[in-house]
């Protein structure tokens, strides 16, 4: 039921939306959804102009001060037999600008194409790709 | 777009599954996704017989050193004006055994009905709900 790193990146590149995991130094958890691309053993997201409860980001601010950081996707139904998820941990780093994860991003979601982010890139370097599903994902 | 707590709160209770992060006492977090019930500021979730990667649940020796943590349920659509998020932040605890914990996530999942977590109960007494929605969600 564990899932290949090759299939549990596969998994996790084709979700639309996952779950970027980020702690202060001291050790508190931090969650929100992102919309991410996938290039190799990079994971890519960016600031957009989806509308923020904040514009100091908890999210890059916990990035500066510790790098570690774990990604999920999944898939939920009633039927327990179709679980499935894929996690991607690894280090974040944040710049400025990044023209091909920008690039990647919008190759991924129309709404990118229409209106490409302008915030902040964050590029994770995964060290470790892993999943689960219930049943052989065939 | 921000929620309020009782808005937050419920759209985190209905929602089927929500992702747990941990942290090691150093600060390196992990993210699984868990099925989970809500009694007022209280969410539980147990280690239940679907099928786990590991025997040494990560999540439980986190928690054990570091009981922060962050749960966070969303909705995704490719039409970005529907997307929301409701996050539940807390710390744990772990109890070998929790009858009323079970019973409220028996009554939420048919599938802990017919068959309930034999395993060890978290329970997170959450000191904030938090939430945000890109549109008016009525």
């Amino acid at each position: 039921m564990r899932l290949a790193t090759e299939r549990a990146r596969r998994l996790f590149a084709e979700s639309p939306v996952a779950r970027l995991a980020t702690a202060t130094a001291d050790g508190v958890p931090h969650l929100v959804p992102v919309t991410f691309a996938v290039d190799g053993d990079v994971v890519v997201f960016a600031v957009d102009h989806k509308p923020k409860t904040t514009t100091s980001l908890r999210r890059l601010r916990n990035i500066e001060a510790n790098p570690a950081v774990s990604l999920l996707a999944d898939h939920y139904e009633a039927d327990w037999t179709r679980l499935w998820w894929a996690r991607a941990d690894g280090h974040a780093s944040v710049r400025a600008t990044d023209a091909p994860a920008v690039r990647l991003l919008a190759a991924k979601y129309p709404a990118y194409a229409e209106r490409p982010p302008e915030g902040p890139v964050v590029r994770i370097d995964v060290s470790r790709w892993s999943g689960w599903s219930a049943a052989d994902p065939g």
